[in-house]
């Protein structure tokens, strides 16, 4: 049973495996609307091929397979959104503790700091990033790791 | 003798191996309780399927391989701590090394500093985390990269 | 007609694959002048093998297949400029974004911080690195972390 | 002719291709010293295998095919040199460029910061770690940032 509802997607050269389940819990993208019929579908292999970025993608993936858009930080945040904006899915939805790494990069410069920082789903909301936690927390231990600098 | 004792894990498309008795390991979780009787045992490529991050299960295996809990840098702390709930892992088993990316979302914002960021078994312990050791290094060579603004 | 198109690059072990017309995008680099004529060429299993690091590989091709040149962070930035240099591309190409990696190193040590730093295509440009940009807007937020602190 | 010299090293289920004469670059070394008749050669898939970390194996070879040892930053140190351990190699000789993510944890603590954090191979050498370079550089661009600011 469980075989039969397995896809694969060849991006890059890297064979990535879902459920075909999976693509369709986010509606209205490039994953979730994939049949047989596209010229990337090759039925020898039975699998569909991208030219893009494999890693990059295994990231694309896991939204679809747990629901959250959480950024890799292994790559610049404008090389994800440009990978976002391919499988059509919306940057807006990232995670909060991924808001660090989300840029607004459509004009090429930042038009107002405030304003393109915060992803639109989550204005006013008070939960704060976790990246910026590490950072937020070196005071509350300088003293124990330098006790003859204090 | 080798072959025998290897087990392929295909995770999200990308085949994983190792030695059976590399999984035994850490009892009661996910991947020590494998039998060839769940519905994710496909007997013809003789491998386990899982629909998760191929990427991140690299780091999950190494706890198996190492008896260390390392947080991977490529992914954001509670990403990975999706993953090890999951794989059925104690994320409080976190190294030192690693606390820095360790973070408790459960309740999705931070009810104590202090308490929420030290992992359980290792309150009261002396040792620092090696991810804060580059920052405070940072005054000690101030003086030698920029003498004449020293 | 997509398969015909079709090239399998052999980085390190790992299978990469791109579309020929994909890599004559940036013409006069190694990428660019493949023939089969080459030694590295395996007809048997129609690909090229190069004895490379097969992550930062993904970063070198999606290049070819986005035409920016984004930084991977997952290594440092000397190790990827001496792989750009083995496929013969130009590092002075990377994006806005990226330049906080981008480091100049072939002399061993930096002769001039404002020179080496802004790669020439850019030099007088008026965009920011995206890559500083979380670290200028914390004290933003500063007050909202920790309101009895401030 | 090419073909020949070859050598397929299955690293916890990835396969990674080099040349042999690529191996014995480092001599000493457990790569260096791959024969055939030991029990983790499997002659039919002709592969070497080991049950190791499959992501961090590719910056381990990528020192064997450069000469340079980089560490890489997906993931942290004390994992990174763990594995070093197992594969024989000698985290002194890590690059300038990676002396931040360089660790000495073989105590479980730091005895003293200015002797742990240098390479024995660097002591005393004026070059500077590039990773600080970024942190270094901010002042220098304050002011175009937020000119309103400053």
């Amino acid at each position: 049973m469980d075989a039969e509802n397995r896809l694969i997607l060849n991006c890059g050269g890297v064979r990535h495996e879902t459920y075909k389940t999976t693509l369709k819990k986010i509606p209205a993208t490039r994953l979730s609307r994939l049949t047989e019929a596209l010229g990337n579908y090759d039925p020898v292999l039975n699998e569909y091929f991208f030219d893009r970025h494999p890693g990059v993608f295994a990231q694309i993936l896991n939204y679809y397979r747990t629901g959250k858009l959480h950024y890799p930080t292994d790559v610049c945040g404008p090389l994800f959104e440009e990978e976002l904006e391919y499988w059509g899915l919306d940057a807006n939805q990232v995670e909060p503790c991924c808001w660090m790494t989300y840029t607004q990069v459509r004009s090429g410069h930042y038009t107002s700091i405030q304003q393109s920082f915060v992803p639109n789903k989550i204005r006013g909301l008070r939960a704060f990033p976790n990246a910026l936690f590490p950072l937020a927390i070196i005071p509350f231990f300088k003293k124990s790791i330098f006790p003859e600098l204090g």
